[in-house]
């Protein structure tokens, strides 16, 4: 830290449903104050097409009302707080949902916010999670491959329909009225700085890296985005939303906040505001990642951060979303992975098949995780495949489907549902594995995120899985912790965002240790499962299965007259 | 028929929980009487141990209450009914649950009966579901193979813990004292002929065909049960229990009424009482099994059976529970298979995972089928196996457990709820596959039982999969018109059994024929249930199932996109 005077840093983390603000010290990582404000158009924020499930679109205007309504009241709350002063605020940084490209006219301006364009649904912002992109994906996949490009080793081998230019093609296919209007198309994640520090010009403006390199291809070794014959293939005139400046770490300025968003959120005008980025990366920042630790942001779905010096040479890794350089962390590549589907598995099954009749979801989850809690690792005989929503990292696969086996007629809710968090935590034992093959090597891991402040069972299961200590992140808002470090840092309050972690994140009081003899069953059941794994998901594998139900019972019948519990 | 004076017969039929009478008319069938005795001791009829849940145990004393009690009500009710006259009854015939064998002493007395013995769980019936002897089965087992025998050869391969032989080696080496003192073990289907007409003897006593073929190993081939050495091989001493009259069809009298049983259920003694036969041949014979046809019994688990003339060449079948001269009918070979449970996965889904709060068991079963009704074949993505309880035919394995795949987030319990049920009817089409490779075509099908007669989905479900024409069976009781008839028979009210049946049995209006449309999606689905139940179920098989998962995708995005309704 460079002095005692307290300083504050402001992070902004934009999820899916709501803007959160939240003022920390840079000394200590204190939270002084946190509001959210909620998007005020669609269902929950989000627009939606009742004739296509894949759709999903965001407001532009919420999301610069999101950022002056949730900052000016947590300004206001702050002011209650001893030391704390509007004029104390070093530095802002922001964190977005992604890829959420939204189209811009030649100032930047959001084409979704001109009167023009106003009830168009492609003009929006293409939020994350739509899907309707899902052919061109397909379509960038194959020219890439067949190409024989590289552009696709970087982000696990397959494009996502939920990326950049998959979403750019779809518009200019199907809403080509916006697409000739539309001179850029910017991240969420770019938007929002240029729009509050005014440095709007799409030409100049800040793209960081984050969003650049994990969704849009975008690497130094090919010069940047994909070259201009490479998108003119896909379809003539995609080249023009080639953008060519640099694109930056989030550890550099976009600028510095404008006098007129400054009046509104009542600070002063000219505060550094850091080059944007995706939430998870800002959340590993905010749990404390670094390296050999793997941070899990575990939710309705799970995205893994890990980092790994830039000066050490790092292969690509097949099925990993992303290996970019500086998108987590400056100096260090930035490597991402993810699980589709993990709260929402437990969520699914609660929501359907939960016994407790009349009982709130909330409530029957910590009924069921107080029954599972008795059982010894694999009592139930039970093993299963967390593909559900598909799988993400390794087999980047969205065909896949869930896979539960073991059920005899005794088989009780509350065996399956652990079944189901342990199919997750061998999700995430894979993903380890398959980094460490290729040299990254993970001691231990933190957790962030609501399944992991409340659920101490999902925790343990994941400790004893994955044969490592869990640490929880001491801050239940990681990704605004971690823009609110990015902020400090550039606003000088730290010299680098590894000293700025060191003084502002920590842990809560909680270690979950593996346990020696659940570790032993887990080694089995794993074996099991990656069997299982490897079957259904890896193409060309023949594998006899005949020895998994049996080993399963054999190892149920040891698990039922063992003293060792899992809590 | 004989002539036009009606004449009835009796048919006793001793399940599980209780036994029933039914006094029929031999003209036509009609169904004029019925009573039920519920078995008095243990629960529901079953002797169980709080310290070993394999066991299952019954009084014997039960067996014989039940039969004057069950007997003589129908009587009484039947006296109030036009023509009934007890002098009119011709025959009576008994089928029992199997292998259910019993310890009597030199007399052909129970010895549960005996003071002595009175408070002795081994003294008492082994009910055929008491899996005690599953370390015995699996020595017998492995005797037969080593030596080179030929006894399971007709038997599937493996024998069971339910049966005979396993049960009387548990007997000798867990109560001793008890072994000692049995003179004979004695098939319940054989015990309650010989009590009611006083044919005793253990030497003489009529044995039949149907028990001891499908449960004692015997076979004419190798000179009736296996030999001394074989036996004695296993346990010295246990060739002691190796009766050698010749074992009988139930087309033979087992003897006449005494008049002391006469006496107590209000008929006339000297009444011809048919041998024996195991509850589920005896249904075949009720619901009207002729060559070509299956007859499927479907209750919690299910037993198919099957006819095939005696003067054609029969070769083993690997997997059939048992292949056995005139066991059925007489002059055919009396084919038996099963599935491990049926209505017991249904049962369990139901009892465990019904989304229907407050609602009782019946009516969820209700509500859930209405709501699958309305899916199309292949429409959930879903494909299970229906192993909850292991694989009695084709695999005879109970070390195998139930398999669900295909779950997205938004699976729904009806979705699941019908895809157990189409996994019943794969396991069914499995078994006609196999017989069918082997020579013994099955053109048609009838079934009986609770789910037949109340489950229309179901029903049609099972026409669509197998293909073939479904019929089911007129009499909710067919196991006990079963025995009536083959009472009829040795009664003289017809000259063979199939022209009994010809006159006593029929369908129910219901025809379920096979929707071209969904015949076609279930041959699909078929394909890949067998390449999840080879590769689970059979040694060393290796698959690629890669494209499992794909192709359920597949068939349910065009499931979801069809006109045609699987009802």
């Amino acid at each position: 830290m460079k002095n005692d005077i307290p300083q504050y840093a402001i992070g902004v983390d934009y999820g899916t449903n709501s803007v959160r603000a939240l003022i920390v010290n840079t000394l200590d990582g204190a939270e002084i104050a946190t509001a959210r404000y909620n998007y005020k158009r669609g269902e929950e924020g989000v627009l939606l097409d009742a004739n296509d499930p894949n759709l999903a679109r965001q407001c532009p205007s919420d999301y610069i009302l999101g950022f002056i309504e949730s900052v000016s009241k947590a300004v206001n709350a702050a002011k209650g707080q001893l030391d704390f002063d509007p004029q104390r605020v070093v530095g802002i940084g922001i964190d977005t949902t992604g890829s959420t490209p939204l189209p811009v006219n030649r100032d930047g301006l959001a084409l979704g916010m001109l009167d023009e364009f106003k009830e168009d649904l492609a003009a929006q912002a293409w939020l994350w999670k739509d899907h309707t992109a899902h052919a061109e994906a397909a379509e960038i996949t194959d020219a890439a491959i067949r190409g024989g490009h590289p552009y696709l080793t970087k982000c696990g081998g397959t494009y996502s329909s939920e990326w950049y230019w998959a979403k750019i093609l779809r518009c200019m296919r199907t809403a080509p009225h916006v697409a000739r209007s539309t001179y850029s198309w910017v991240e969420l994640a770019d938007f929002v700085p240029a729009y509050i520090t005014g440095n709007t010009d799409p030409e100049t403006m800040s793209r960081c890296v984050c969003a650049a390199g994990h969704k849009a291809m975008y690497h130094e070794v090919w010069a940047g985005l994909p070259s201009t014959e490479f998108l003119d293939g896909l379809e003539a005139g995609l080249s023009r939303f080639r953008y060519t400046q640099k694109a930056v770490p989030s550890n550099q300025q976009a600028g510095r906040l404008s006098s007129k968003v400054a009046e509104h959120v009542g600070l002063p005008e000219g505060i550094p505001v850091a080059v944007g980025a995706l939430d998870a990366h800002m959340g590993a920042v905010g749990a404390g990642v670094k390296t050999g630790t793997l941070v899990k942001i575990i939710g309705t779905s799970t995205c893994d951060c890990l980092v790994s010096p830039l000066d050490q040479p790092l292969p690509d890794i097949p099925g990993m979303c992303g290996i970019v350089p500086e998108s987590i962390l400056p100096n260090m590549y930035g490597l991402e992975a993810g699980q589709s589907a993990v709260g929402d598995i437990f969520n699914w099954f609660v929501n359907n098949f939960s016994p407790y009749k009349d009982v709130e979801s909330d409530k029957a989850h910590a009924m069921l995780t107080e029954v599972a809690t008795l059982l010894n690792p694999g009592e139930s005989g039970l093993l299963a495949l967390d593909w559900n929503n598909g799988n993400r990292t390794i087999l980047t696969d969205p065909l896949l489907t869930g896979l539960l086996l073991g059920q005899s007629l005794y088989t009780t809710p509350a065996e399956i549902y652990r079944a189901l968090i342990e199919a997750t935590a061998f999700g995430a034992l894979t993903i380890i594995q398959r980094v460490e093959e290729f040299g990254v090597m993970v001691d231990r891991v933190i957790c962030c995120g609501g399944i992991a402040d409340k659920n101490p069972l999902v925790m343990q299961i994941y400790a004893d899985v994955l044969n490592r200590p869990i640490n929880i992140s001491r801050s239940a808002q990681a990704c605004a912790l971690g823009s609110a470090i990015l902020g400090a840092v550039v606003g000088g309050a730290h010299d680098s965002v590894e000293l700025a972690q060191l003084a502002m994140t920590g842990f809560k009081q909680e270690l979950y240790k593996p346990v020696p003899a659940n570790v032993n069953v887990y080694q089995r059941l794993f074996m099991l499962y990656k069997q299982l794994h490897d079957s259904f998901g890896v193409k060309e594998t023949t594998l006899s299965l005949f020895s998994v139900m049996k080993e399963l019972i054999a190892i149920r019948e040891e698990a039922r007259y063992s003293e060792s519990r899992s809590t």
